[in-house]
């Protein structure tokens, strides 16, 4: 199984979501992050005043996945997520050994 | 060591962390999550109208354990968190290659 | 690939993040946790009452790194959220395996 997580534009989620689940995946944990990254030096305009941005805020988006499934999600994320402009967000796959439901103690890939 | 990500209904966090302390584990990390998953086509009412519930209110608990301690947590997870209703949730194992501690610089097991 | 994840006092957030900026790191994500270790036995008073603080405020820092880095950054978060109290938080290290940018599609090392 993989994990693949992606660190996205908050007004992208929705339709990451719908990409994900026209595919066949439903299944994902998000959670609201701050975001530290080269794009953090960007200055803007409030009440006249020019600021740095120094953290912005990002969803992370969480997927474990079959084996052979990660690379249909990782592209779909990419055409979902993509704008072209800087701040796009990035995409980082680990490893997971295991699942298992927790009303049926059930274990593997399909729990996925 | 190996990390056990549970993602659980809000209203047994408490219930699960008293069951881990009781076989002796008391470190973890909680993070407030919206979870999306074969559970989201809920349809609920509020205040008269129909509506799909796209996003439920989860926690994920989080565990970093010794080797050898992985499977007891898992089982006192799947106990303390099981209603017998869908939506109880969902347990992912991985591996953790190191744990330090910050005030001593004290490395491995002993750290958790 | 590794992930370097810190659990950090909040209060610590701004120094180490510069610390990381000043060894020429600045990407990385920061999510709002509650901890529960072996200090949450820590006895408070509020308005005259004392109890027990189950849950602690904390700021989980993720930093996904290239293989060579690693000890650079772990000696810098040590080193900057060190106060030498009770309570400085813990480090975990585990494997990545790739990142993508996704505005470009690139992967690897590059991409960190
Ligand atoms: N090495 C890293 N480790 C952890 N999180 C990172 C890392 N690099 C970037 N991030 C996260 O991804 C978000 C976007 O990163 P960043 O602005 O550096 O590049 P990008 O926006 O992905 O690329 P670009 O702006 O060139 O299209 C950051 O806000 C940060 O939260
Ligand atoms: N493949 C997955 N990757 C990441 N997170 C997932 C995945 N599947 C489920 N989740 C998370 O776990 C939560 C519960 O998932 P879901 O409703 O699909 O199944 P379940 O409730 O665990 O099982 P059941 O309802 O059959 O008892 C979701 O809200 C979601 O946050
Ligand atoms: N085994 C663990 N798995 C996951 N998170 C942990 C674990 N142990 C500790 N943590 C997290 O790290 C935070 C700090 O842990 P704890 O108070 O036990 O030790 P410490 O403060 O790191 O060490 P000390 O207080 O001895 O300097 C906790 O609030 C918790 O969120
Ligand atoms: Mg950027
Ligand atoms: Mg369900
Ligand atoms: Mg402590």
């Amino acid at each position: 199984m993989k994990k693949i997580v992606a660190i996205i534009r908050p007004e992208k989620l929705k339709a990451i979501i719908k990409a994900l689940e026209d595919v066949g995946y439903s299944g994902l944990m998000i959670t609201e992050i701050e975001g530290h990254g080269k794009q953090r030096g960007i200055v803007q305009q409030w009440r006249g005043e020019k600021y740095k941005v120094e953290f912005l805020p990002k969803r992370k988006i969480e997927i474990i996945c079959k084996e052979d499934d990660t690379e249909k999600i990782v592209q779909t994320l990419i055409q979902s997520a993509r704008t072209g402009e800087i701040g796009d967000g990035k995409i980082f796959i680990s490893e997971v050994i295991d699942a298992i439901r927790i009303r049926t103690g059930e274990r593997g890939d399909s729990v996925l």
